[in-house]
């Protein structure tokens, strides 16, 4: 039996106080008498463990995953808001937020960070918090956020060198990072409809346009929901990157990006799975996330992607490595972690 | 045996002297005393032919295609340069040439419009060429760009009242829309890997957000490029709906937005047509365009999309709505000429 490893969940259910204190924080930028200390917030243990046992760990324990990597809630890590101390102070309370329910549930949450980006701000602004989320809270991964405006793109390409402090702290530490925006703030993109999705497939040209991979031949990459558009249209893609004289996706690509199984049906995930090598997916669901209802045609939820990977076709030992294997690999401090617990 | 009718083709290989017409329009922003005139632009019908003849309709005698839907090069619209008057003009010249080359052949080449959109002008500005295409070129369609911008997505989203005198002149015409943008201008977007598809999720979700086909129940229009990443994610977006609300993506939007085949591989053709009803899909390869290889993997070129239809689960009669039935009755107009023409 393999571990199942949820490799992409957020903290969508953390208790009213948090959002109540964001909405203070926000409201402060333009009246600072109204700006909250960090100190004004206070959510008990009890209520962190409500908010989980009643949510993504019934629903984990439901479906029949064991662990799942946790970050903030990606549609509320708003970079756009604010300036770097705002990011940073909101940063450092949602990472410590997530490392509390990973030392209140410690066989079940294994912490992953979001970082205190902010438009225009140089990146190297953001390693003290990886510093602090890897070395003292146990994180194993980040969420790099490739838009920190809110959908109008105004920083540059990943393969930027606007974003190698970053890189160069994830291979000193070897940890991946999930590349995933934050909410929409643009009026044509729907957040999880459109910007998301968007995101995933930009980003992932990015890369094909490229050349990141040979300078930091270690880095890893996670696309979530799926890749966004890039499986689906792995023929165009593949297509240019010859057009553009590159290596194949695989030898150009898949050393350093893997996708996850945030794809809410069976078809996608059959899709996802005959097109893309097994050692560049990991499972996820992104439980409780983007979409939250019981599929009519299924009665089961959307977001149950464990029944779609169950129900395709791949091999025991295929379907080990999605579950865990490739996680492990990709995540090599949380295998570290679970070796260290015997696991 | 079907027609085989392929929705989605661009003058792709105009002659040069097109190009260099274009060049010194744009030079002539800036520097009025080099802003060439209309007349002169000179090409002859032996030179549209040649360019033609080597070309797509090469390709279309290969593949078995027997008719194309022909609008002026997507990628060359650039609808964000200069002001209105430029996009008239280049708008202008470019539709007369796809004319010409129906005149030319016209048992295979059908023309459908760009339009002179220009960002922030309003649409209305557009009505006099739909007029002229419609009336006196035979156009069948127009291609409809949701973000004249190029990338920076500055006009309201499809459902806003912004576009309304356009859908009111789809309506009086009783002609469809390809939701189609052109070249990118963003650092972050490529065109063709990743605006284009993002574009097509975008659109698909502004109208999933809406009720636009309550206001215009007959308004239809063409996501290109197998719908972005609309069918791969359909689970989500059926969740979404939900979420929304909104009734289910068959009745929401199903009744007036189809998606083409333009995905250059097996396994996306195949999830296209097991998600999407095929009374939704329409025949399209966007050849010559933005992929032009040959697939080292099977042998025939990527954009040869025909032999991926032919090769899937589809019945004779499904085929045959999405090589013809589907284009009749999604382009009335164009099923008024064939019928003209005794097919």
């Amino acid at each position: 039996m393999s571990l199942v490893i949820d490799c992409h969940g957020h903290y969508t259910t953390a208790p009213k106080a948090l959002e109540q204190w964001r909405n203070k924080q926000i409201a402060g930028i333009n009246q600072p008498s109204e700006m909250p200390k960090v100190s004004d917030l206070k959510i008990s243990d009890d209520e962190l463990r409500e908010s989980i046992e009643l949510n993504q760990l019934k629903f984990m324990q439901e479906r029949g995953a064991d662990i799942t990597l946790f970050s903030p809630r990606a549609s509320f890590m708003a970079h756009h808001i604010g300036d770097y101390n705002i990011s940073a102070t909101w940063a450092s309370i949602c990472n410590e937020l997530c490392y509390r329910v990973s030392q209140l549930f410690p066989n079940h949450f294994i912490p992953v960070a979001m970082l205190p980006q902010s438009p225009g701000v140089p990146t190297k602004t953001c390693l003290a918090e990886i510093d602090r989320c890897v070395n003292e809270y146990g994180n194993v991964g980040i969420n790099l956020n490739p838009d920190p405006s809110g959908g109008h793109w105004t920083s540059p390409p990943l393969t930027d060198p606007y974003w190698f402090p970053i890189y160069e702290k994830m291979v000193e530490y070897n940890v991946p990072a999930m590349i995933h925006v934050s909410t929409s703030c643009h009026h044509c993109f729907h957040t999880t409809g459109a910007h998301y999705l968007n995101a995933d497939t930009t980003s992932f040209m990015q890369c094909l346009q490229g050349d990141l991979f040979k300078i930091f031949p270690t880095l890893r990459f996670i696309v979530p929901h799926g890749g966004g558009a890039a499986p689906y249209h792995w023929g165009r893609f593949r297509g240019l990157a010859m057009m553009m004289k590159k290596p194949t996706l695989e030898e150009h690509l898949l050393n350093n990006i893997y996708f996850d199984t945030c794809v809410y049906h069976q078809p996608g995930i059959d899709l996802l799975v005959d097109v893309i090598p097994y050692k560049n997916i990991l499972f996820a669901s992104e439980m409780i996330g983007a979409v939250r209802d019981i599929d009519p045609n299924t009665g089961f939820y959307f977001d149950d992607t464990k029944r779609y990977i169950e129900a395709s076709t791949l091999t025991k030992e295929q379907k080990y490595h999605i579950y865990e294997g490739n996680a492990r690999r990709v995540f090599p401090r949380l295998d570290q972690q679970l070796k260290a617990k015997g696991l």
